[in-house]
Formats: C-alpha cells, structure tokens, sequence
C-alpha cells in the first residue's frame, strides 16, 4: 500500500502492528481518528498511554488492577473461602460476566505447557499455596481450558495442595447449552455420558 | 463485559468507539498492549497523536499531506497535464498501490449526493475548475464509484468545464479479472457488452 504521507504512513504501521489487525484494517481507523476532533484523538492516545503507565496487577490475586489490591480481592461481600483459579485476566473477565460467582480470584498467568517451555515456575502457583495456606480457604475451583495442558496443571497444584483440608473442584465440562449432540465431538460427548448428572424432580404441591 | 479496572475499562471503551471494533476485539487489543514494553505503547500514543495534531491537506489537491503541498503534487517526474479526480484519500492509496499512474490527483472529498445532504458547494470543485484554467491539464480521468451518484458528479462537472479544451475519461468498467460471466449483474454484463473493447491482434514477424 503506497501512502503518501509518512504521518499516515506510521500511524497505520502502529495500528497494524496490533494482533489481527491488517494494513487495511489499520488504514480505515486511522482515516476514521484523522475525521475526529483533536481533543478526542488526544484522549484516545492518552488513555492508552496511561493505562500501560498506571496499571497494576494485584498483589493478592494478580488480576489487572489500579490500586496494589483489585477491587474484587478488596470487595468485603465477596466470599473470601472461594477461590476460583484461572489462566488469565481474560478469563476473569469472561466469568465476572456471567454475574454467577461471588468468590476471589487467582490468576495463574498461564498453564502448564512443557512444549512451550512453561514450567510450574513461571505461573503464580507459590502465591497460590501461600492464600492456601492460612486454612481459611475452603474450595478451589479450577476454571481452566479443558485441554491436556489445563489439566495437567489441575493435577499439578492439587498434589502439591493434597495435605491442607480443601475442597478441589473444576467447573462442569459437557455439552454446551444450545448446542446439539450429533454435532459433538466424541470426547466431549462421552465425558458428558460418564459424567451425567442427577435430574432434579419437581413435585406439584 | 464486567471489568474491574477502570483504567483498563477505559482502555477498551476507547479502541471499542473505533469503527468496526467492538468490546471483545478492542480487549483484546488493549491487553496485548499491556504485554509489551512501556517505550512501544508511548510511540504508539504518541504517533496517533502525532499524526492528528500535524498532518496537513494539500492546498492543491487536497490530498492528505505532511506539508502545505503533498509529496504528489511537489514531485518533478509526475505528469502535470493528468488529473485523476477521486472520491477519497482511500482511493488515491488505492490508486498508487497499482504503480499504474504518473499522474496528479484530485480529492473531492465526497460525491454529490443529495440523499445524504451532499451538494456540490460541499465538494473541493470550485478548486478543480481553478486547476484546469490556466490550460495546462490535457486530461481529466474520474476515478469515481460507478454509482448514480458518481455519474451525477461526472455530469456535474464536465457540464462545469465544457468549455476547456480538456478531455475527459473515466477508468473501464466493465468484468473484473478473474470474474465470471454467470455471475455478474446484468447491469456491468450489458454495460460490457455495449463498450466493448477492440482485442489487439499479434501479428507473427
């Protein structure tokens, strides 16, 4: 793409340099930010900016945060005895969402994947064990890409935990609400008949 | 999407008001920049805010420019005599991706569209019509969407400059390369049909 001005010319090579983001892609928002008003662009570069500058990671929990603790480790009608373990911020995102879990956080920073030369040292697991081990953790909920890498992980922390008195579980894995059996794949389909769960009856009154 | 951050939920609102971004996109293009280092999101904020504070338009062609006349318009080896008349900047990048045209360009910063509120007060064609009466531009090609609304700017304008002994063209319209005959629109397959092109005949020496 032959642009004319080297103004442009950086402004998209920056974009592009975004993941999923193409030259083209890159050229359309540029064109769009070149039409706004300049208080808006100079708020939009100052956000970025001071996000990356002022950002935190909690020092409980290691979810991204503005203060030395996140708002969610801090919030004292949360329940303190739940922790839900997960791969990244993205996932604590994903499960805040849902408005169904009202327990803490721990953010691993990946999983165990020896082939991409992650070893339990490089995850928060120590810090893990450190919230653990007060005693007054009562459950652990694994909330972990079901793949072989989440649970070898799974197993890795639950050996190292299997002394202190708390109960480990991972989040349901079957078929998917909406989604149909014939178009499932075989794994997840027998998993969900070994796995089947107790229906609960209604009784008219 | 629940974000505890708030720096990081401001992060996301502002690349999700870009066009075509939506929350899901713009998160994860705000957590990437958190992976990298601080220096690469400063020339990112910076080169963004850089490129709307400085650049320029042409004062001739109203091209997007780094100075008062852009490095089309102020190079020696382009044709001064060729006007390609365009919609938008887009197209002009368009255009000079194809290393196809040794031309000078002219932005008319829209078509007239009267739909759409667009007149031709509000296009840059009073500044065209002043290019082309010293009598030195030999040719005008519009490059314009083959729309009403692009034949009605061509109209507009070559009624405007009758009087010039210019000659007016528009780029070929007609069956993409690499396109197929069943499944053009009956419109550019009878256009086609009528302005067919004579097929050159090579004559063995």
């Amino acid at each position: 793409m032959q642009i004319s001005s080297s103004l442009l010319e950086n402004a998209v090579g920056e974009f592009a340099r975004l993941p999923g983001i193409g030259r083209k892609t890159a050229l359309r928002l540029v064109l769009h930010l070149i039409k706004q008003d300049t208080e808006e662009v100079q708020r939009f570069s100052n956000t970025i900016r001071r996000m990356k500058e002022e950002v935190l990671f909690c020092s409980v929990c290691h979810n991204i945060s503005d203060g030395a603790v996140c708002s969610i480790c801090s919030n004292p009608s949360r329940k303190k005895e739940l922790i839900c373990v997960v791969e990244n911020i993205r996932d604590v995102i994903a499960i805040e969402t849902t408005q169904q879990y009202n327990g803490l956080y721990h953010v691993l920073g990946g999983i165990i994947s020896p082939l991409d030369g992650v070893g339990p040292d490089q995850l928060n697991i120590q810090t893990l064990i450190e919230r653990i081990r007060p005693g007054e953790v009562e459950e652990l909920i694994f909330a972990l890409n079901p793949t072989i890498q989440g649970d070898t992980t799974i197993y890795y922390i639950q050996k190292k935990i299997a002394s202190w008195p708390v109960r480990i579980t991972t989040i349901a894995r079957g078929i998917s609400f909406g989604g149909e059996l014939e178009y499932a794949d075989e794994l997840t389909l027998g998993r969900s008949l070994q796995n089947r769960m107790p229906v609960e009856k209604y009784v008219s009154h």
